[in-house]
């Protein structure tokens, strides 16, 4: 049977060849056409499993051809963002076969699990030394970042363009205002190799110190709305519970880390085990977050934060720097000695990024293509709506950039463009409003329409000041004579 | 703020040194205990995402401390079956922290996707030419290992010892016990590095061979209960379909890959569309499957099997090794160069699997822990029943042990129990059974502990019978010669 197989397989093959191939891609299109039709017919109750799996290889499919943004000179993001938007509104045009992805827990769950270890990657690409320089700039963006857009919201451009609401609703719409999504604006920072850079480290330590602020504002606006009132004991508490959490995961995460690693090394030392703590203690630090009311993404930035390539010395190298280091072990040559093992100490460092990277390729683009997936392109077609979420819109934008303003030294355009998207955070402010009876539908569709415009504006912005601000490349000469350096 | 936190660290540091640190893990373990504690009660509606979070954290864990079995000569898979039993069945003693990790969906999900993942690498380490050697053999194997055990369930062993059921009872009896779950036995095989070996290409090619047969007899059985009867045509097309499946992938598939590769790569031609094209791949390969009534772990296995690292020649080495060949370029020694090459070849080769490796520490751990989790020790403790399932655990170990008795010249005590463990496809039957009326709550106890039974004690059998096979190892001169063969 199987020299059958082989048989059909080279008949096959001859009838392709010449690019034959491409002809056929019609009727291939048209195969895989009906079975995702017929995928969407049956529900998907009894496969859900095999059904995910399928999503699960749409959406990466689909993030890896929108990643030809890149070659227009956009970060990868946007695309991946954009697709989301296409693929979610293709029931405009009547085809119904990504609704179900919408629906997904299973997806959505996993899209929560991209963006949290999206934040662990980039918290081990910062460290603690580097955040605490910024850390004074950072509290100011922060605090700025939060205040001008709550009063513009609340007590400007709220009442001004939407005139006759109640006083709680204006509350509501100026906190949905306050948190900063800081995923979008990492990515776009990652993707284009510029995370160690001031504004990004800046723009990184405020949205944390945000997302604190923005938690104790929730808490006291609803405390408003449902009680009437709210005494300066609960704002103590909140604020004491966020404060109190970061501070004692950094400072006993750092006492414990190199014990953990120290008890782990005597069960195992091979890289399974490097990379398993690394990820359970992100993913313990996101669960604790959540538990005092942060997001979870907090967690994962702090962990990431806190570990430190040192912990993990116990632990084994990769593989190929092991078999490297062996045959130069047999050469006398000293200068090619120091010269290799410079350029395998990058990635003896960098081991464990390395090792969470290919969990980062398959978990952080259903993050954001699910992101795009969820914007409903309707909302922008009732033309009231949409013309006072523009100015809301305007009012979100203003109110971050003008925090990049006591950033210090730095490109502030860059630092206030970072802190504007808006993202999961304003629309969880929003569903709570609206669930307390305060945010209207109309007001719901705004705030949705005003994190979609914050969040497919900031990428190619940031882009183009990222670009702008770049000094011509390093003369070629000083690359070629540190080869590490790439 | 900061430096009061450096402060506070350094005081705290001082007071843990000399290894105080120990005494206060009592005091940790009970503030993880009362966090675990308020989980489970608050019962994770709102934040189940976290808790999921959780979970996965503690499954990861618990999975890494039970692979200090690996010291005791065990696989490690045995480690994190025997680490889930425990979880699972703490209630007993009155624990019922883990109780909600058996009913979390996505953990169930994510276990599912962990061991399509397995089976995928173990595809990709497998390869086309060596399991046609292996085809005819694996055939028969899988024939033998199907018919035997239905036979002796059937017509045998559940008449004799569980007299004065239906007739259909006894067919639903028999086909439960026909399908081996491969994963169990790949593991072993895999930890133990013998995946290479004629006897695990002959299991794995029977394993799937026997998913196909064990789909027809399935559909054949519920035929015969629901109608009464069953015509030749449904036999011939469930049998054809299933076939097509298999051989038409493996053919297509084999065609299209290196079309994929070379449109894809003009896209990007980095590692992430590397990792996302071979995973999509698996996955869709998976889905593919499922809907034609296949398990999804038989469709990832073929898309491993199809993919070859000659589809990836357009995409990049490893940063490391591209950083390594650029020091190496720059000496004029032929020998060190050829030696390098040979080191580094070999890394390059691999990359796909090295891509895929972190995928499978973080989710395949999943699927094992969690299998033991949902064993449920209480099924044991009626004696009549545990009597009955013990006859039944020995049919099943009889009906896939003369199975190995075909497998030509290889070592067929290895082969026979290479085949033994029943997993979730001997589950499925018995749920469906159930749901048809003909498998009372008796006998799907029986068929539980069955499973459990044949999972549990095959891993330390194989292993037994892997070590005593192997010869001394080779002699220190000739490895030290060949530095690229670690």
């Amino acid at each position: 049977m199987i020299n059958y197989f082989t048989a059909v397989k080279n008949r096959l093959e001859k009838i392709l060849a010449h690019r034959l191939f491409w002809r056929l891609t019609p009727i291939i299109a048209l195969a895989f056409t009906s079975v995702a039709q017929a995928a969407t017919e049956e529900g998907g109750a009894a496969h859900s499993a095999a059904f995910t799996f399928l999503w699960i290889a749409v959406l990466l499919i689909a993030a890896k051809i929108s990643n030809l943004v890149e070659k227009f000179g956009q970060p990868s993001v946007l695309g991946e963002l954009v697709i989301g938007v296409i693929l979610g509104n293709m029931a405009l045009i009547g085809i119904h076969w990504f609704e179900p992805i919408k629906t997904d827990p299973i997806i959505t769950f996993l899209s929560e699990l991209g963006v949290v270890i999206l934040l662990f990657q980039i918290g081990l690409e910062s460290n603690i030394a580097k955040m605490k320089q910024v850390g004074l700039k950072a509290f100011l963006v922060a605090t700025v970042g939060v205040i001008t857009p709550f009063v513009l919201g609340t007590y400007v451009v709220g009442p001004w363009i939407l005139p006759g609401l109640s006083s709680n609703a204006y509350l509501f719409l100026g906190a949905t205002l306050t948190a900063t999504s800081v995923g979008i604006t990492a990515r776009v920072f990652k993707d284009l190799n510029k995370l160690q850079i001031p504004e990004a480290q800046i723009v990184l330590g405020a949205a944390v110190i945000d997302d604190v602020l923005g938690l104790i504002i929730l808490a006291v606006v609803s405390a408003i709305v449902t009680v009437g009132s709210v005494g300066l004991g609960v704002i103590t508490w909140i604020t004491a519970k966020a404060i109190l959490f970061l501070a004692l995961s950094i400072i006993i995460g750092q006492i414990l880390a190199p014990y953990l690693g120290k008890f782990f090394a005597k069960i195992q030392t091979g890289v399974g085990m490097k990379l398993t703590l690394a990820v359970s203690f992100g993913l313990f630090l996101a669960f604790l977050a959540q538990m005092i009311g942060l997001a979870p993404i907090v967690g994962a930035f702090a962990a990431g934060l806190i570990l430190d390539p040192v912990h993990f010395k116990y632990f084994k190298d990769p593989q190929v720097v092991e078999d490297v280091k062996e045959v130069i072990s047999e050469y006398p040559d000293q200068n090619l000695k120091e010269k290799m093992n410079k350029a395998l100490e990058h990635h003896s460092h960098r081991h464990v990024e390395d090792l969470i990277e290919p969990i980062g390729f398959f978990l952080v683009p259903l993050f954001f293509v699910h992101t795009g997936i969820n914007v409903n392109l309707q909302t922008m077609f009732n033309l009231p709506v949409l013309m006072v979420a523009l100015g809301i819109t305007v009012a979100a934008f203003v109110g971050k950039i003008v925090s990049g303003l006591v950033a210090g030294k730095v490109h502030k355009w860059l630092v206030g463009f970072g802190m504007v998207p808006r993202g999961e955070v304003g629309l969880i402010f929003a569903v709570i409003g609206r669930s307390l009876g305060v945010v209207s539908e109309e007001v719901f569709s705004v705030i949705v329409i005003m994190v979609i415009l914050t969040t497919l504006a900031t990428p190619p912005i940031l882009n183009y000041l990222l670009k702008k601000m770049d000094n011509p490349p390093a003369p070629q000469d000083s690359v070629k004579n540190s080869p590490s350096a790439v």
